[in-house]
């Protein structure tokens, strides 16, 4: 069973690598999310002590207690989530879904490669991350119908670099941009996304690329087995005053000092993942406001 | 032997926790860079395969090859260091010595402690890191006549925040101040450095902080036992085209690669820490002019 979730990530990784919102990527994703649940259905779940008001906690672990997976979210994950549904959200197809359903779909395929990974290898940060990098790109890019750059050409007067970045699409002459970090948690390193979104708004100018941060959960599980989110609220109202000014930041899990933020100024709008589906039209259209 | 290294480290921070440019955090680091020195002289030396043009690098081990250290470089490492020397390096007496000296002088206060805690400790990142900054925090703000702040206010219209940073200091009414990040190398996390720049330019007006960042070196060593530097000089370029403009970049062991920056758009200027005591005058003097 272990080494089928391995294949599959890895066939996954080599096709979505060439073609990010393609129908083999849909398929992909979609049959590893039903390994890696089968995988997961052979593990213990143990309950883990929330300090999080408002949401409960467990992980997964092997027989032997030995591994441990990532903190779980209790009322966001779907114990019997079903392929169709999986395909059809792979698919972009919500029609008739709330938010609040793609929300915990999303979550539950997410995060069900993550905890696998997590006990399958030791210490690994690499795969989970590139996994969600592409399950989020796959839902976006196949949403705006284009695949995504990770590279960005630079003109100065002198010479024509290129840089690395994160997932840019670009939606057609004329048109607006979209800029996609991406990060299945963001801690102090998040204000590299601001500071992207800053040469972006250099080079080209001002909400040229619109800014759209999409992030997993801030939890962190402890030594002690309790959960806490780590967020830090002042950082991230500096960084969107005085850097830069991310259009949406999208969290599966949506950390409660983020969510506020959106109703004081700089107004910084913090929403759960599935609401995405309903704004793609302001994320398309040129132009500042929100 | 071991056991006295990690005593005078844990005496050092507290120490220089409560002030850091004075007479006894002098001594303290002195005594540390003795201490260090004298467990690395019973370590083997190994040979290093250097990938870097010009340089040349070993690394220390224990008994049994078994735990390894960073890696040294050969022309910056002073065997014999002598105690009068550091002492001088550490009250900033540094009246006759060459730039090129002051460099070696600090690289192997520097790099000593850091091999040493490599060996003793395992994975650890963080009190090489801590020392660093210390280290540099010490003679920075020895030579400045202030000791440092690591937060900073931020007026909103609507309340009060303060705000972690690195290392700033107040130089007096009217006058500018300093920003000074410190690392033992910057990878891709030195977007921060610009990032964090570009708060304070926002805050409080460009150029009211002078930006000076100042790191150890930039070398890898790999599984294979060959040595390598890891630049990314175009990141670099855009960051001071277009996040904010860092005054200074000062290196112990400076990449070839940066050391070009200067001779070029945006002409960013890096170069070897010894320099650092022929420009102070222009780092406290105000206004953007370099």
């Amino acid at each position: 069973m272990s080494n089928k979730v391995e294949q599959r990530y890895s066939a996954l990784v080599s096709k979505s690598g060439r073609d990010l919102k393609g129908d083999d990527t849909s398929k992909l994703l979609a049959e590893l999310v039903v390994e890696s649940g089968s995988y997961l259905l052979g593990l213990n779940r143990l309950e883990l002590e929330s300090k999080v008001p408002g949401k409960n906690y467990f992980m997964f672990s092997d027989e032997s207690h030995e591994k441990t997976s990532r903190s779980v979210n209790r009322m966001l994950f779907i114990d019997d989530l079903d392929r169709k549904t999986i395909d059809r959200v792979m698919q972009c197809d919500v029609v008739g879904m709330t938010s609040e359903e793609i929300t915990k779909i999303v979550y539950t395929c997410a995060i069900s490669y993550c905890c696998a990974a997590d006990i399958l290898k030791s210490n690994d940060q690499k795969t989970p991350g590139t996994y969600f990098e592409i399950l989020i790109g796959h839902i976006v890019s196949r949403t705006l119908n284009v695949n995504p750059e990770k590279q960005i050409t630079v003109p100065t007067l002198d010479e024509t670099v290129t840089l690395p970045t994160d997932f840019v699409f670009n939606l057609g002459f004329g048109k607006n941009r979209v800029h996609l970090p991406i990060k299945t948690s963001t801690r102090e390193r998040v204000v590299q996304v601001w500071a992207h979104q800053r040469v972006l708004d250099g080079m080209h100018g001002v909400a040229r690329f619109k800014g759209v941060l999409v992030a997993m959960a801030e939890t962190n599980k402890q030594k002690d087995k309790t959960v806490v989110e780590v967020c830090l609220p002042n950082q991230w109202i500096a960084y969107q005053m005085y850097i830069s000014q991310m259009f949406r930041v999208y969290y599966l899990d949506l950390p409660e000092k983020y969510n506020t933020l959106k109703d004081k100024y700089p107004f910084l709008q913090v929403k759960p993942f599935g609401d995405f589906f309903g704004e793609i039209e302001k994320i398309e259209r040129s132009g500042v406001d929100a």
